[in-house]
């Protein structure tokens, strides 16, 4: 799984940062996802190395501006180009009113099914929004002015190192039998053996997890959702210095990113959402942040434009 | 008047051109008045020199996405800056809604009024959309898949030359009376003289006058809103080669728009809304857009993002 994100400013456009959109390429498929949409999302598409046609799923964490803005374009420029499928769209109820009202009253006809998937439900009781056999996505309600989710992206547990050698060792003919066994199953062979695959496999590999948390203050359901992930993007809006702003507006701060963090016992994070205020040569720049948020959690990278992070390698991403 | 192009593709933004958008600088005043808001217009002002926070009023011709999904983001990071003190919005009824949606599914409090001004009737009977002294516009119906409108900005006539070596022949003694005097009033000075200040001014000098047109195949209407024009900003979507395209979705070919300023008798031709089609090393490429047009109507620019253009300056323009 390759996370690229394609705007991490909170709130408004810089000339360096766009508002948030963060892409999730998916391995061993064609398959591209979006957490969040804000304003001119798709432009920064152009500037990347992603196929905005690979795009099958959105997922949106809140109805704020800086969030969805950039829906109704992203959607209308892909009915242009006339090769989309479907689009499935997860998100708080309103995200249904909000893009259909856009597409009508600018008589847009996408010529592709759109699919809306309330997430309210699924953030209150657990259930999982979405399990294809290879991932399972849920989510959890976070807290901010409106309401806001975190989503969860587990990768299966994926089956141990098939021992080859243990099984030529056996006389097993190579074939299209090894598959099977590698995926543990159990095969009959022309001479009568029948083998468990599971005999053959190391211990099994817990599968890769992403965890995705804006806008919200520091909150215990963000910790529960991204235990033990590989990767935590969280939102840092503010310095800590500023944490009474963060309070107020119900964003966080880099201490409290950090600190999201350090209590989920994740493997690396990934701070986005940073307020505009914060520039280099002002009395406080990115890199304070990231200074801050390292004193509590050292695995920390600050997150911008087009940066591209590979979730499960997390060790190599630290600086 | 200066005009700046802020978007000059037609459909989706490509890596060079954005979609439609042109900020209009007022001469004397510290307004700045937008003509459509394409997505990421916003974006576009801050890589100019313009200061969105002079914007006063939007002027949109027609509800496709690609010339109002920049709204709800533009009049949102306006209201995060917090020094608007109001925003006219002129165009088709369903602006209103489509503004006032985005806003309120995105829970959007700008903090600022927003006035529509639905441009219909006035399109329908020629009455002035707005006058304020100084500037004059107008709006006359256009030919498109949805009803779209294309806007006059007419300054008013104004005074001749002063002759200020004549008053002070007469004995006038100088101060406010000459501001007066200039403006074509009639002064009492103190010596009981009375003078009609038009006696001191030369004839009178007609208005600038800037008529932008899009989207629309070719119309009768736009040769009449643009009549006598010093500039007129046509829409030139399609190659001459391509005239069924542009009638099927009723759009303008560089011919239709050369033939719209020739007709017109405007002083110069700026074409804007481009098909991503045409990139330079492709079949057809913008310059050869611009040679067709120049075969009929010789004073012919072709719009970029971020092209200025002088409104009455049009013969230095035009190469």
């Amino acid at each position: 799984m390759q996370v690229t994100f394609l705007g991490t400013s909170s709130g408004v456009p810089s000339r360096s940062r766009n508002v948030s959109a963060i892409a999730l390429r998916l391995p061993q498929r064609a398959d591209l996802w979006l957490f969040d949409c804000g304003e001119a999302t798709q432009h920064q598409f152009l500037r990347s190395e992603l196929r905005v046609s690979q795009l099958r799923r959105i997922f949106i964490t809140h109805m704020h501006g800086d969030h969805v803005f950039g829906l109704p374009g992203l959607l209308a420029s892909l009915g242009m180009a006339g090769t989309c499928q479907g689009v499935d769209l997860y998100g708080p109820t309103p995200l249904e009113p909000f893009v259909t009202g856009a597409l009508q009253h600018s008589a847009t006809r996408i010529g592709y099914p759109l699919r809306f998937h309330p997430v309210e439900r699924a953030a209150a009781d657990g259930t999982p929004l979405l399990q294809d056999g290879e991932l399972t996505v849920t989510c959890a309600p976070l807290k901010h002015r409106v309401p806001a989710y975190g989503y969860r992206v587990q990768q299966c547990e994926r089956p141990g190192r098939f021992d080859i050698a243990k099984a030529r060792a056996m006389g097993l003919p190579p074939g299209p039998e090894f598959a099977r066994l590698k995926a543990g199953e159990t095969v009959t062979f022309a001479d009568g053996r029948s083998v468990d695959g599971r005999s053959l496999c190391g211990p099994s590999q817990p599968g890769l997890s992403l965890v995705y948390c804006t806008d919200t203050v520091f909150s215990e359901s963000a910790v529960a959702l991204a235990r033990g992930a590989d990767l935590l993007i969280h939102e840092a809006t503010f310095s800590h210095r500023d944490a009474g702003m963060a309070y107020q507006r119900q964003h966080s701060t880099s201490t409290m990113a950090a600190q999201t963090a350090a209590e989920a016992g994740v493997k690396q994070l990934a701070m986005t959402h940073l307020s505009p205020r914060y520039v280099p040569g002002a009395q406080e720049s990115p890199d304070d942040l990231l200074q801050e948020a390292r004193t509590i959690f050292s695995n920390t990278v600050l997150a911008k434009d087009f940066l591209s992070l590979e979730v499960g390698n997390q060790a190599c991403n630290s600086l």
